[in-house]
């Protein structure tokens, strides 16, 4: 529910305004953001297992994002990250906008950057890693495209269509066909609505707990 | 120089994993992202300052950007949040993807997570909140402007152009006409190129001293 979500968000702000005040300069107190996982993460996901096909993979951001809905920690969206060949997860992300109070935060996000501080990169794609790609349980918006270009992935899978995410009231922004045309012509592979339907429940999940809509 | 900004990346990673190692859940460590401003930023910013003039608040990111630059400590670009009424500064933000691992970490990016993380609130445009606007001293690239939809910042001007950025070899991605139509249709007020020779010399001090080029 809505005042759940909120509830948590404000609970959760302030306990990290009380472990992490700011850097003082100079007399002034400036915000430190800081991004964590919520503490159910270990209860859904199993780092140690090898996610070797495609669906095993998009399993994983769905099941993250039915648990953020669960936990009422953040709106209806997962992504995670894995090496392409081997199935190791590198990194997941759940949509933490209302959680964190903080716009940036949608689950693709997220993965991007718990991946590259966990490679210790600002890409995926440096000449010593091994190639990289991003499962995300629903179409990412037009910020999370242009991250995907800059994260060094090489392949995006998504599960939920666009149409499926505005019938909930979530907007894309403006991503158009030639958006995909741009990454696909960088060398960046789209696979479309891999288990679109098991994604789409857990909108459906959201929309029956009358989950906020943070969007505008 | 493209070695002293990498050693000074390496030297800030070392020293931000041994502050924080990280949160332990069922015995894995999980990565925690921690975004604060380089120490710099008392020396270049005015925060009790009200800038009343667009030219005023353009020199802000424009200022920005130099330091970034002239302290080693990311790429050519600097934005900044206001109170569109009031002139009070709100956030400052800078590129920050090298000194900290993170892809997402524009200058624009940056700006928009300390201006909520500093009001408490996910979005700008907040009915508690007065009006805010962006000033980023160089034109946004994909991620940026679909982020600048979700900010629920009202204005946004910017200096250098597009191309002004390609000649260093820095990539805007997916934007098109369409996409700034799209903001403006959402009530988003576009001020192109404002100061733009002042902003594209600091993308040429970045060229002189063979600053890194970090996308891709």
């Amino acid at each position: 529910m809505a005042g759940s979500i909120s509830a948590r968000a404000i609970s959760d702000r302030e306990s990290s305004v009380r472990r992490h005040a700011g850097a003082t300069f100079s007399g002034m107190t400036h915000p430190i953001v800081h991004v964590e996982y919520p503490e159910w993460v270990d209860n859904t996901v199993d780092w140690n297992r090898r996610y070797l096909s495609d669906d095993d993979r998009m399993r994983v951001a769905i099941a993250v994002a039915r648990a953020n809905v669960e936990q009422s920690t953040g709106g209806p969206f997962g992504a995670a990250i894995f090496e392409s060949r081997s199935g190791r997860l590198v990194a997941v992300g759940m949509n933490a906008v209302v959680r964190l109070n903080n716009c940036v935060l949608h689950a693709e996000m997220m993965a991007f950057m718990m991946a590259q501080q966990r490679v210790a990169s600002y890409t995926l794609n440096a000449p010593s890693l091994p190639e990289h790609e991003l499962h995300t349980s629903c179409e990412p918006c037009a910020m999370c495209l242009g991250a995907t270009l800059w994260s060094g992935v090489r392949r995006v899978v998504y599960g939920a269509a666009r149409e499926d995410a505005s019938l909930l009231n979530f907007e894309e922004g403006p991503v158009f066909p030639e958006s995909y045309h741009y990454l696909e012509s960088r060398g960046i592979e789209i696979t479309r609505n891999l288990l679109r339907d098991e994604a789409r429940v857990v909108l459906e999940l959201y929309r029956a707990k009358s989950g906020k809509i943070y969007n505008g």
